[in-house]
């Protein structure tokens, strides 16, 4: 299988070195638009003019939600070309064989991530491409899920929820430690549970506190002690739809 | 040790079956306010009537909030009794000598806790007691931390965003999965991967996703998609907050 890969931001560096280890894969080159060599130190070329791109069996666009379009319109008309946004339709891509490659995964710089881990979301406007796609899959010992764009927009909106704003309330709980001058780490098996929770139990029996509870006196208690105004937002707005989300339910 | 354990809630049941199988505890009694039996399967003498509490070394308060005040006022007034509750002054307790006896941690029915893994946050109003709470953790197998009043309701409050809603947002997203047709377990790799990075990563270098990009298109495309009212609150807030959070930084 013949690969060029396009981009070279977080995902685009985790993607070359996945592609480096698996034999089974002929990568043919890599863009990467700020590219200072032709060749990689694994040997494989490397360019920075959309004008020099080879010919692949699939063409791979890591780049930015925005450069999707303005790149992939300068590839070949007759290509595969394939993109890896969570949130972009797949009619960005103007080429008539046009795929999803959706690693549901957050990727940051030093951090290493293990392929064989991540699921992928795929989806092809040509069913002939589709194995294509599997196959690739299977050769960085994944599994993957055929999605629909519209099922793919939500899980890229359910994956926000997941990971960014989780991550936001995280760092938000590490600030708190430090005005306390606590470690975070207190919180860590807590955190662990929260999330180990979930394979158990469903998250109505995992919802526990004060505004599960309705206990007023905490809440308050809670929110004299905030002197953040975003976080102030983010307890009533949390609490409240807690509340919502049970109202019905005798306790 | 001569313990009463006194309050059969989540965190009640479990405490009770961890003393069981400390064989160092001498565990005088248990009161369960709606108890049936005068014994329990393990052979610990029960009673439902605080007038017929016995003497102890420790009486450990494990029942709600607001009972913990009206509770302690029935014990001998000698005694040394502490609460285990994470938002509640010392002071709810009338007796001289108090104590608190934190667990931070989430307790659910259904959901065995390996108290070793628990942090215990201690205070005492009496410097002499402290070493009978930091035994205690110690048969428990697990590991504590001396907390002043202050450094509790805060880590009380950061406990509230890590597990009770990070827990929400988890049952949001569950919420949006099933809306369309796809296993919330799609989501289990990227909840592992938020969680483990905080052991590796800064909050700062944790944070990817459209809210701290400005990504305004995904932004509107996700706001767009929600159909439920509280969602879309939390998601504004949340998204707004990540950006004030970071506004004054360079990306």
């Amino acid at each position: 299988m013949k690969i060029i890969l396009l981009g070279a931001g977080k995902l685009g560096k985790q993607l070359y070195r996945a592609f480096v280890c698996s034999p089974e894969i002929d990568f043919v080159q890599w863009y990467d638009r700020s590219a200072k060599t032709k060749i990689s130190d694994e040997g494989i070329p490397i360019t920075s003019s959309l004008a020099e791109i080879q010919e692949a069996d699939l063409y791979l666009l890591a780049v930015s939600d925005d450069a999707i379009s303005e790149v992939a319109v300068k590839l070949p008309h007759t290509a595969f070309v394939a993109h890896t946004a969570g949130g972009v339709p797949i009619n960005d891509i103007p080429q008539k064989r046009k795929g999803v490659f959706y690693p549901l995964q957050s990727f940051s710089n030093n951090q290493e991530i293990d392929f064989s881990t991540v699921p992928f979301g795929i989806e092809v406007s040509i069913q002939e491409d589709q194995e294509l796609l599997i196959q690739l899959v299977s050769l960085l010992g994944a599994s993957c899920q055929l999605l629909s764009s519209g099922q793919r927009e939500t899980l890229h909106l359910a994956a926000v929820l997941v990971n960014n704003f989780t991550n936001h309330l995280l760092t938000q709980a590490a600030a708190l430690c430090r005005s306390q001058k606590l470690p975070f780490k207190l919180l860590q098996p807590l955190l662990l549970e929260t999330v180990q929770k979930q394979e158990k139990l469903t998250p109505r029996e995992a919802q526990t506190g004060p505004a599960l509870r309705k206990d007023q006196k905490t809440i308050n208690r809670h929110l004299k002690l905030i002197e953040n105004e975003n976080l102030e937002k983010i307890y009533k707005t949390l609490t409240a739809s807690i509340q919502k989300f049970y109202e019905n339910e005798k306790l």
